[in-house]
């Protein structure tokens, strides 16, 4: 068995500074320390900080006092302020990529574009955005929803971060029908760019895909959708644990790869596993 | 046989009215009248023009006195300056539709964005567009020039009004990953869209298709080659002369369309012809 492991796998910049922003919290004690949802889409991780003292809410209103984390997908202007009102210390690990892509959002809206999301629109990157691109704006996860945007002279777009390079060119070749003008930032990130081209070209090489991840993680379940569509023999699991024997063959190439949000052990755990198996 | 004829078929509204200009001019009686290239890309108008008194000249240098009729193609602002400096009369029968490109052409480049041009390099609109895109600027007609365009942090788009859409989306999804800013101006005339949607949906329903216009004319050679990749048995013809009766079978439905440039009568004819077949 022969084993590849992505050149682009794992934790991205932006989860690896938030990770250590908490760990500065806890290291200077500004307990108690909460974060809005988990602070990164990976359930391991997010119960080790658990247990260390950060505790993760779905609302501000169950945070009396002490440090609010906002995660790297970022929060709406309106959350922020809320946060603020309530006279809570912030410490903001916005990633700086999903920062850029809320100012993109904020600048066309201010520029008189209607504005134009393409995301999830349960995400809480793109609910952040929404806060930034104003009520008239419209999110669009794929073609389907593109019958209900309307004709409209200028059209603004920004694109969630983590989104695929495929779906980005899908939609926009549809929107640019959809306005006169039409002003586009590619706020997809660099990293998840290099993570989905190296993830794409892996898939159609080897005999077996292993994604590692979150399943509740928007970045990985994407991973695993390019690596499913060019590989029948993908799979998506959070740990070394769900491996199974049967999913391989003793000659089999195969590929590892691993979404922003998955830490370097857990990988490594992975690898290990599958190394031993044959 | 049945004869279907295009709903959006010959003249369009720009090439309708630099006729009219040119008709105004020569009832005025401003001779010696020139016109920079052909007026517009039918050898037959221009040839019935020519007898009137309307001269096609290639270069400016050909004209010592009279007037000068800009054909709807428009021209760059250095040939209008040339013009204007050899003080001869002005007819600008530039296409309005044209006259929006142009000015979204300068005003990207005014507003630092490196002009891509979607269109036919030495077609005389995209001629004229280029001297209001700057020297910065680049012509790209389909996928294979892509590879030539730097990636760049602010592009801006502009389209030749005859451009089908197909192209123009095919090229836009590429482009929009070779800026981070792209700024697009959808500039496909209205009518043009119409007419190549009409013919597109007409040569997937009919046995034979039959487009009539100007061998030299851009967006009717653009409409043969529509119809021809849905429908192996369309044709390509200037006048009724040309029609072959081998190419139809009795019980054929037949549609027929026209280019921008292309005169009613030409086309009545054409129609009369066929029908007379069988």
């Amino acid at each position: 068995m022969e084993i590849q492991i992505a050149k682009y796998a794992g934790y991205c910049y932006g989860v690896e500074r938030a990770l250590k922003m908490a760990e500065d919290a806890l290291s200077k004690n500004l307990l108690p320390i909460y974060t809005l949802g988990p602070i990164i889409h990976n359930p391991q991780v997010v119960k080790n900080l658990k247990r260390k003292g950060i505790t993760p809410v779905e609302n501000l209103s169950q945070v009396k006092e002490g440090t609010v984390i906002i995660r790297s997908h970022g929060v709406s202007p309106q959350t922020l302020a809320e946060i603020k009102a309530r006279k809570l210390k912030i410490i903001d690990a916005t990633c700086p990529f999903v920062k850029k892509a809320q100012h993109c959002a904020a600048s066309l809206a201010k520029e008189g574009y209607k504005v134009v999301i393409i995301g999830e629109k349960d995400h809480p990157e793109v609910q952040g955005l929404i806060g930034y691109a104003g009520k008239d704006s419209q999110v669009i996860e794929g073609l389907k929803e593109l019958d209900s945007l309307k004709k409209a002279n200028k059209l603004g777009l920004v694109v969630q971060t983590t989104q695929s390079t495929e779906n980005f060119q899908k939609i926009v070749s549809q929107v640019i029908l959809k306005g006169f003008e039409v002003k586009i930032f590619n706020t997809i990130c660099g990293a998840t760019q290099k993570r989905q081209e190296n993830a794409r070209k892996m898939a159609i090489k080897t005999d077996v895909m292993i994604v590692v991840g979150g399943k509740n993680s928007a970045n990985t379940t994407r991973l695993f959708q390019l690596c499913l569509e060019r590989n029948p023999r993908t799979y998506h699991i959070e740990t070394a644990n769900e491996l199974k024997k049967e999913w391989f063959k003793e000659h089999d190439i195969v590929g590892i790869t691993a979404g922003a949000s998955t830490p370097k052990d857990i990988l490594e755990k992975v690898v290990k596993k599958i190394s031993r198996l044959f």
